[in-house]
Parts: C-alpha cells; structure tokens; sequence
C-alpha cells in the first residue's frame, strides 16, 4: 500500500499543490498518466474546472490526471487506474457520492493492491476509518461515517493553532479532545499546513517543516516532527 | 411556539450567559422552575458539572434549571416540564443521543404545544431542519441528521467573519455557500457571536447588536439587523 496524505492543497501565498509538488513526483514514480482523479468534494466548482486546476499544477512534474465523472464506467476506470487522486473539498459530499456509486469498496481494493494514492484535504480525511475528524460542514448526510479505512488512525487536516478572534466557540483542540473522549481507542493526528504523511507498507514518515500533534484519550498530546519513528500509527 | 435561539454561551470576557440573561429572564416571564435542562452536547464536561455551570449563571435571575441526566424517566419529564433549555457543547453527540432516547419527537410535541425553549450554539442548530448548518466535529455518527425541525430554515451559530491566520482550508461563508448549493431552497442564518432569535407564534426578532448574515442559492447574501421584518423566515 503507497499512500501520500497532504493536509492542504495550498496556503495563503502558494499556488495550487505548489508545496507537495516535488513529493508527488518522487511518490508517483514512472507512472505519469492512467491516473484517476476524483474531483467530488469540490461542491462550488465544476468537476471540469476542479480537474483542469490539478492538471494545470500537475503539469509542471509532466503528470496528467482523468477527472472519473468523464468515465462511462467509474469502477472500472478505477480498476485499471495506474494511481489515484482524490481532491480536497467537503469531505461529506465526496463521501455521500462514493458510497453512493460504489467507490469505497473499488477504491479501497485497488489501494491494497498496491495502486498509489495521493489526496489532500478531504481526500486524505477518507483514508481514515471514518470521516469524524473532519472540519467540514455536514452539508449533505452520507450514508454512514465509515471511509475507506487504509490507515487505522484518524487524521485532522489544516490542524490549525491559531484562533479567530471573538469567536466563543470550541478550538480545534477542544474539538479533537470531544472526539477522543467519544472514541478512546483511536489516535488523531492534527496535520498542519504544509505538511503530509508518506505511507508504504509498514512505513509512515511526516514530510514537511512543521510538527504533527498527535492525540489519544488518556495519553500527553505530543509534538512528532520528521525525525520521529510513528510506525507505531499503522499498528492494528 | 416560543424559542430563544442564542448564538453562543459567552464571547471571550463575558461570564456564562451574561449576554443573554436579561433576555432569558423576560422571555420565561413567571416560569422559575421545573426547567428540563439537556445537557448531552456536552462531551469533555460532566453533566452534573455542565448543569450546575448553567444554575450558576441562572441564579442571578431566579431561575433553576434539572438536568434530564438526573430524572429517572427522561421523556415523562420532558412531558411535564414548564420549559426546556438545551445547552451547547457537539451537535452531533446531542442529537444522537436525544434520538437514542426518542427525546427529539418528546421535545418538539411540547415545543409545538407552547412550551417555552431555550437553546445556545449546538441547542440552537437542533431547532432546525437537520444539523447541516453545524461547525461541529462529528465525533459519533447520529441514526440522522434530521432534528427538531421547529423552525424552517438553519441556523449556522458562531458565524464569524475573521479567518484564523495561515489556515489553507474554507472560511465559513465558503462552507455556508457549500450548503446552499447543495441545498438551493433552504435559507441559512449566520447567527454572529452575541446574537439571539426570539421565535414566537408567527413572530421571529433579531437581539442583539450585530446584523445576521442571510444565505439562499441564487440569491444576494444579505445583512439584516433588529430593525428588519425578517418574518419570511418561517414561511413553509
């Protein structure tokens, strides 16, 4: 299994998949074409603009990707897909969709096989066992939480320390402690911005700059950063 | 019917329920006691705690509150109660558990039979249609997003303008205009931080010093103020 699980697409003042550019290369290897791209998280662009926008900053590595709502038959267009991409968004749409035409269980199979995947955002968030560490807004109701469970923790893209002003609701801190008093078996990693999770087999490495803050009920909140040994995270 | 439909507890600097004391003291008028108080949106907080939070900050207008954890027939209570209060905390772990206990259908026959409600944040959103419009994580999976459904259109609580520093991910009204393309008719009410909606019979007012911020597919986002007929809200 070969994931790359980038937090955001970009941050204020990078292009468009300006910063995991260069791992994307090296992730995807010789394999620059057959790429299936699920654009069903983006709910105010069009799937065609959504996939033209990945293809512009793909270009500059020389990868294209095939957005999967231009397929006749999106199952088997992932079957024999050479990697697949899955887009940033909101991750209760691009899960009402997927389990709605069967993607989860296709997808799922083909990444356990060995297919490479690469999502960002909401497309790292369905890797998960389920979409519960999500920041997005349940706009539509899926058919249940449960994603493609490829990782057995949870991760919270765009972890985020900041705090707007004035505002007196939960941080996002609180909020991942909510979810590991709700579920105290699993861990959650608050990825921040700029930074992605490398998995191969039974390896897991953080790319990026910045540290990872890894939380589990009753256990410190810890700061991991590249030099770390987090294998421990693929552990079933 | 008569709701209260505060946005947030407290902002940053004001005590528990400071905001809206006054307007909870005039809108329960000769109601004191016999208050059934939910406390379930509470999750990294006891309920006992959570309920004895509320009492304290009640008591400078004489008024007490029974938490619904403590009654040994949660829904007779319900059937009995002079009025209901509904705390904030996560939407989602609310509303699970008040389908778990069938309080949703309880709750709203006695709101449509004119029993007095108040709700904050997460016992705000529960008034509407579904939990869609929520900033909450969904740490559990409730059996739906449908809740109370006493007011037609959503409320989005905490609504904010600011956008935390360096966050790459979607501002609120992003989210919001997720929402209404995904749900064109519905209205959403971005209820900014110190606001509350008193809903009575066929009469909804705006409190509070700040404008509400007022999305529909297809149609101009508006601010309203207090002094705005905003009647329209609750035609179905």
């Amino acid at each position: 299994m070969k994931l790359l699980l980038i937090s955001n697409s970009a941050s204020p003042g990078e292009s468009y998949l300006e910063k995991p550019l260069q791992d994307i290369k090296r992730f995807l290897g010789a394999v620059t074409d057959n790429i299936i791209f699920i654009p069903f998280a983006g709910v105010t662009v069009e799937y065609d603009a959504y996939t033209a926008k990945v293809n512009n900053a793909l270009a500059a590595i020389g990868v294209k990707v095939t957005g999967i709502h231009t397929c006749s038959n999106p199952i088997e267009a992932v079957m024999k897909a050479s990697a697949i991409f899955v887009g940033g968004g909101n991750t209760f749409m691009l899960t009402k969709m997927m389990q709605q035409m069967g993607l989860i269980q296709a997808i799922r199979e083909r990444v356990l096989a060995g297919v490479p995947y690469i999502g960002w955002s909401a497309g790292s968030n369905v890797t998960c066992p389920t979409i519960c560490t999500t920041n997005d807004m349940p706009i539509v109701e899926p058919e249940s939480f449960r994603a493609f469970n490829l990782v057995p923790f949870q991760i919270n893209p765009h972890y985020l320390d900041a705090h707007p002003d004035g505002h007196g609701g939960e941080t996002r801190e609180q909020r991942i402690l909510e979810y590991i008093k709700a579920n105290p078996h699993m861990y959650v990693a608050g990825l921040r911005e700029g930074s992605r999770l490398w998995v191969e087999g039974e390896k897991i490495e953080l790319l990026g700059e910045r540290t990872m803050r890894l939380f589990k009920y009753g256990e410190e909140i810890k700061e991991l950063s590249h030099e770390d040994d987090i294998r421990f995270l693929l552990a079933r």
